[in-house]
């Protein structure tokens, strides 16, 4: 099953593309609440060298609280994440969970009407960066 | 599916059993990476009242390792959450995202022999508390 949409932007940074994705996600109505730098944890905590990967956890205030209330639980798929990570072609990949893909496991069909609004959003968000 | 598992801890708080829930995850190689706290999130951006929720993202750095190995984009499903949601009875409900039933759907076998071994981790943690 495909968990994920991604793009690719040839040539760039994380540090350059961020504010971008930052942007398309808040026109969305998406806030960034965590994260998570990839690199930095895995040389502090096993010394190891990764390429630039950070992961970004977007959440939608309104989904949220709408998801919240038919699955308290949900909270454990909470927030959808976005990440960012550069390639050894010099370019930088930016991938964002398919939440109707990982809700859609769960069974519940209230909970799909929202988890299928939130993932065309987060399509609009990729094809907007 | 059953996305989670979960128990609940009688009359006490988060502020109380978080500390244990902390100390669990670190005797099975987890540290927290990130958390939300979805009561103030939603009281600041909804002006909404939820009772105390919490999501702190755990990850284990030599699983995350193996697994960003085999599936580089894997990250959008990253860390393992573990919420603690006061109830109204005044019980903590602790629930910890099932990564081999989320990892599951995505069909990659030898991503689901690691999913399967944080899994076993996590049930440990829980069944510790």
């Amino acid at each position: 099953m495909n968990y994920y949409n991604s793009k690719s932007i040839a040539k760039t940074t994380i540090d350059a593309i961020r504010p971008k994705v930052e942007e398309a996600l808040k026109n969305e109505g998406f806030g960034v609440l965590t994260e998570i730098d990839i690199k930095a944890t895995m040389k502090k905590k096993l010394d190891k060298d990764y390429l630039p990967y950070i992961i970004l956890g977007a959440c939608n205030p309104n989904y949220a609280d709408k998801v919240l209330s038919i699955e308290p639980n949900i909270g454990t798929m909470l927030p959808c994440n976005v990440i960012l990570r550069e390639l050894k072609s010099g370019d930088v990949e930016i991938s964002i969970i398919d939440p109707s893909a990982a809700m859609g496991t769960i069974g519940n069909p209230e909970l799909e009407i929202h988890a299928k609004e939130v993932q065309v959003k987060l399509m609009k968000v990729l094809n907007s960066i």
